[in-house]
């Protein structure tokens, strides 16, 4: 049998990419041992390829009052929010890797009130699917709430932009149709894996 | 009375920005006459800024199957099912510029399917809605229906990722609140005005 | 090109009305300058019709607490919650008419919590909302937060009332696909304009 | 025990109304034995009294291309879809005296997908419903849906009419908290009764 | 005209039945005078039948903080709730005999806010329409909220898990399309009438 | 650091509890190697413990057109609509058990339409969410879309009550904040391992 296909759309070969592009999957691959589907699905088009990963590494590469491992909480929260088969799969790996810690990822995108996170930390998923789910209702009082639980304006930002640009993923992935690659799955459930994108 | 402020975070002055940024708002203000507030608010993050203006002009500006008026009638469209004030109104005026139709942008924004559009703007905007609300529900039968309207698999991703992007775009203005430029109001509702992004 | 349609249903001749509703007509014409496209199709049935401005009339005329300009921002705010193009197309004329401002129909409309309101009004228009979408749910406490902002218990009702009324001619103008009179668009967007219905 | 009030705000005496509103109240009392709380509770406006009962009558006794326990149906179930307490109990009551069934108006209140009704009673209450829940998303087809089952487009306007004139009126009491008589609760559940409004 | 289906699934015949199923529907026909037909409809699966009807007594025969009254005040709110018609009806009977009340189900059912119930009742409904509607969102706070209305944390189970329990009854019964028996109609809302399961 | 509570509520000891209860739980203790948490949770009560498992095993254990994967495919994808933690997780490592396939689990319960089945199970889990989150909309063409794909009548009912019985499981799990074993996080994602309920 043929491998599934990762996208409802052409995949480009390597070797017909820009150099850029070629250049930031090879990163990648280096890193993580293997293509996530991602960026081969996306290479589709590459100056919206060069966009996408600019805006995804301005968020989650930044300094920021958030750790890595926030930052890929709310990736998951927002995934399961958005029925993003692609999210919760391949950032739920991120994430526990991130956390060392293999059941949060799950926790987090299945319902994060049952997760094995702090308050500030559901302070924050909150928001962020308020941000995702109902962001014409964010008012100046849900500032206000993540103030109180030690967030900076700048944090606030991070986390709201965080969901907004993953609202955006989720959609992409959606319409696309894009499949989680295999490893996804279990990676980060034992001990000893790293991060992949 | 001082001017309201056009959003919950700091403005930079355009003296403090980088070149690149700076260049990117003197041009728009050139273009427009003035220079609208998703530019100024944006620049209080010059990376976000850089990566979300190269998506959107990726997007926007491309050779697509999809007129310049079709495309900001997806955005439109979708500012009015995200609640966002400042995408309903200042895109309302670029749609109603290009359209050269100063009813329009009202129509898509409140209820497309009282607008004054073909039915082929109708799937359109009926697709983009569904990547924006339930794009978890997309299958290929929703693909086929656009195809059977003419559109290309290209123009399907144009709709897709233009709703997609506005989808960040839209929460994006609800979390920092941003404000519509009163100029936008009136934009394209009298004969003989030009564009502004 | 013919005009396009104003209603699904027959339109009829100001010769073939009754004459108290042809009165209404001609006086309304007079005020405005036009004829507003809901009493042409609405005297498709002139019990209704009296019936239906009667009870218009009782509570957008009658001395209140509200201004015009409230009372019309509560039309704004339910037409944009019930995705009827007419009421808010229609009665955004007359709210930038009476506010004398020409941004506010459009923020009440699409984000009623992004608009150049008072805090009294922003509780007004959740009221308002509320009755619209969720009237089962309203309780004493609702009742009492409004008049926490000053409101009396016949302001109250107004408010709801005014909101219940135009649940049913926002469903009445979807219904029959009541059209927009262009001249509504432009109407209270520059000074020196006069108020139409 | 004191009786439990019938509404949120003052209940008028008889005698302090004026002539038209009370004989109207005499009338129905007259024909259906007690007073419906729904006309003293709105009598406490006398101008919106009028209107409320000129809309309803106008709906409620035309000839029309629907039974009056066809338009009794479509009340309950718009009823049952607003939460509210009032109508569902009371036009339940008259449905049943009009239908000569017992059982009909739990049935179409609660779910009238099981109703002892006919498949065209059954499309006419899906687009009522529709009518009430979803009226921006009517198109062309759900009225040609309805002509299929061999209404008539004045039949049409009355099932929508009736929908959102019931809509209206469901607003109204829960915005009032209107109590239902008790007498209401029984009625037509027996034979040899007759109805009230 | 043959009697209209209570199932859409074959209903066996009483001596078709395994002994202790039919022993159980004979003593509930003994107690209230007829078959509800959730015994006959559900009898169709014995296995299942012995299960649904063990863990049905469980939780309403028990000693229990909460009278049988407010238990089946939870069933008739929550039917309410899942467009249950039978359980609306048949428990709805059987809370206006537990109750001696003839109001108070179609109160519980149709809108519990408007229901003549004590505050603490009230809160009981709001939790059980919780865990019906939104369970994944019950937080520790739910439960302190019952708790301050005297409520142990045996009881807030036995709230919880009828709302459960009914949450799987309304389900099977719309599965197969379940009818009323006639007598439910009118069981209880004339004083000196038995109870039925 | 203390384990983490696995309930609301007080777990018993084993020894505790009533010999039939404890005789199941070390029978499922022996069968998976540790005891499910659901098992430990609701022998707090025996009595409804007893008529839940027996619930259980009549819908999961019974000759059925359905596979068992199949089942707990249901289990899983219902889990997910439910937001219910405990199910997904710990039937997501039944699932991949049954299945032999550690991917199938996570693409039911994010997104049934992303997930690598047949068009059988496709509308087979279709159906068993129409059962769980609108049951009252289900109509006979429903039963007939099954039919198509050659469920029977028998197949049908094992859908919708496995549906409707998880439902019950996902709420109260909710309910008493049900913790899914840690175990259960990485069951079925490698080869060798066996089922656990």
């Amino acid at each position: 049998m043929s491998a599934p296909s990762i996208s409802r759309y052409p995949v480009p070969k390597l070797e017909d990419l820009p150099e850029d592009v070629r250049a930031r999957i090879l990163e990648v691959q280096e890193k993580a041992g293997f293509v996530p589907n991602v960026f081969l699905a996306l290479a589709h088009r590459p100056a919206e390829f060069r966009a996408f990963f600019a805006y995804h590494d301005a968020l989650m590469l930044r300094d920021s009052g958030l750790t890595k491992a926030e930052r890929e909480m709310i990736v998951v929260a927002v995934a399961g929010a958005n029925d993003c088969l692609y999210c919760f799969v391949a950032h739920g790996a991120i994430l526990r890797v991130y956390a060392k810690q293999p059941q949060v990822a799950d926790q987090v995108g299945v319902n994060y009130l049952k997760a094995d996170i702090t308050p500030r930390q559901r302070a924050m998923l909150a928001f962020a699917l308020k941000v995702s789910e109902r962001s014409g209702e964010i008012v100046d009082d849900d500032h206000a709430a993540l103030r109180a639980h030690g967030f900076t304006d700048e944090d606030i930002w991070d986390i709201g932009n965080i969901s907004a640009f993953f609202c955006l993923s989720n959609r992409m992935a959606n319409l696309i149709g894009l499949r989680p690659n295999d490893e996804f799955y279990l990676l980060g459930r034992v001990p000893k894996e790293k991060p992949a994108r």
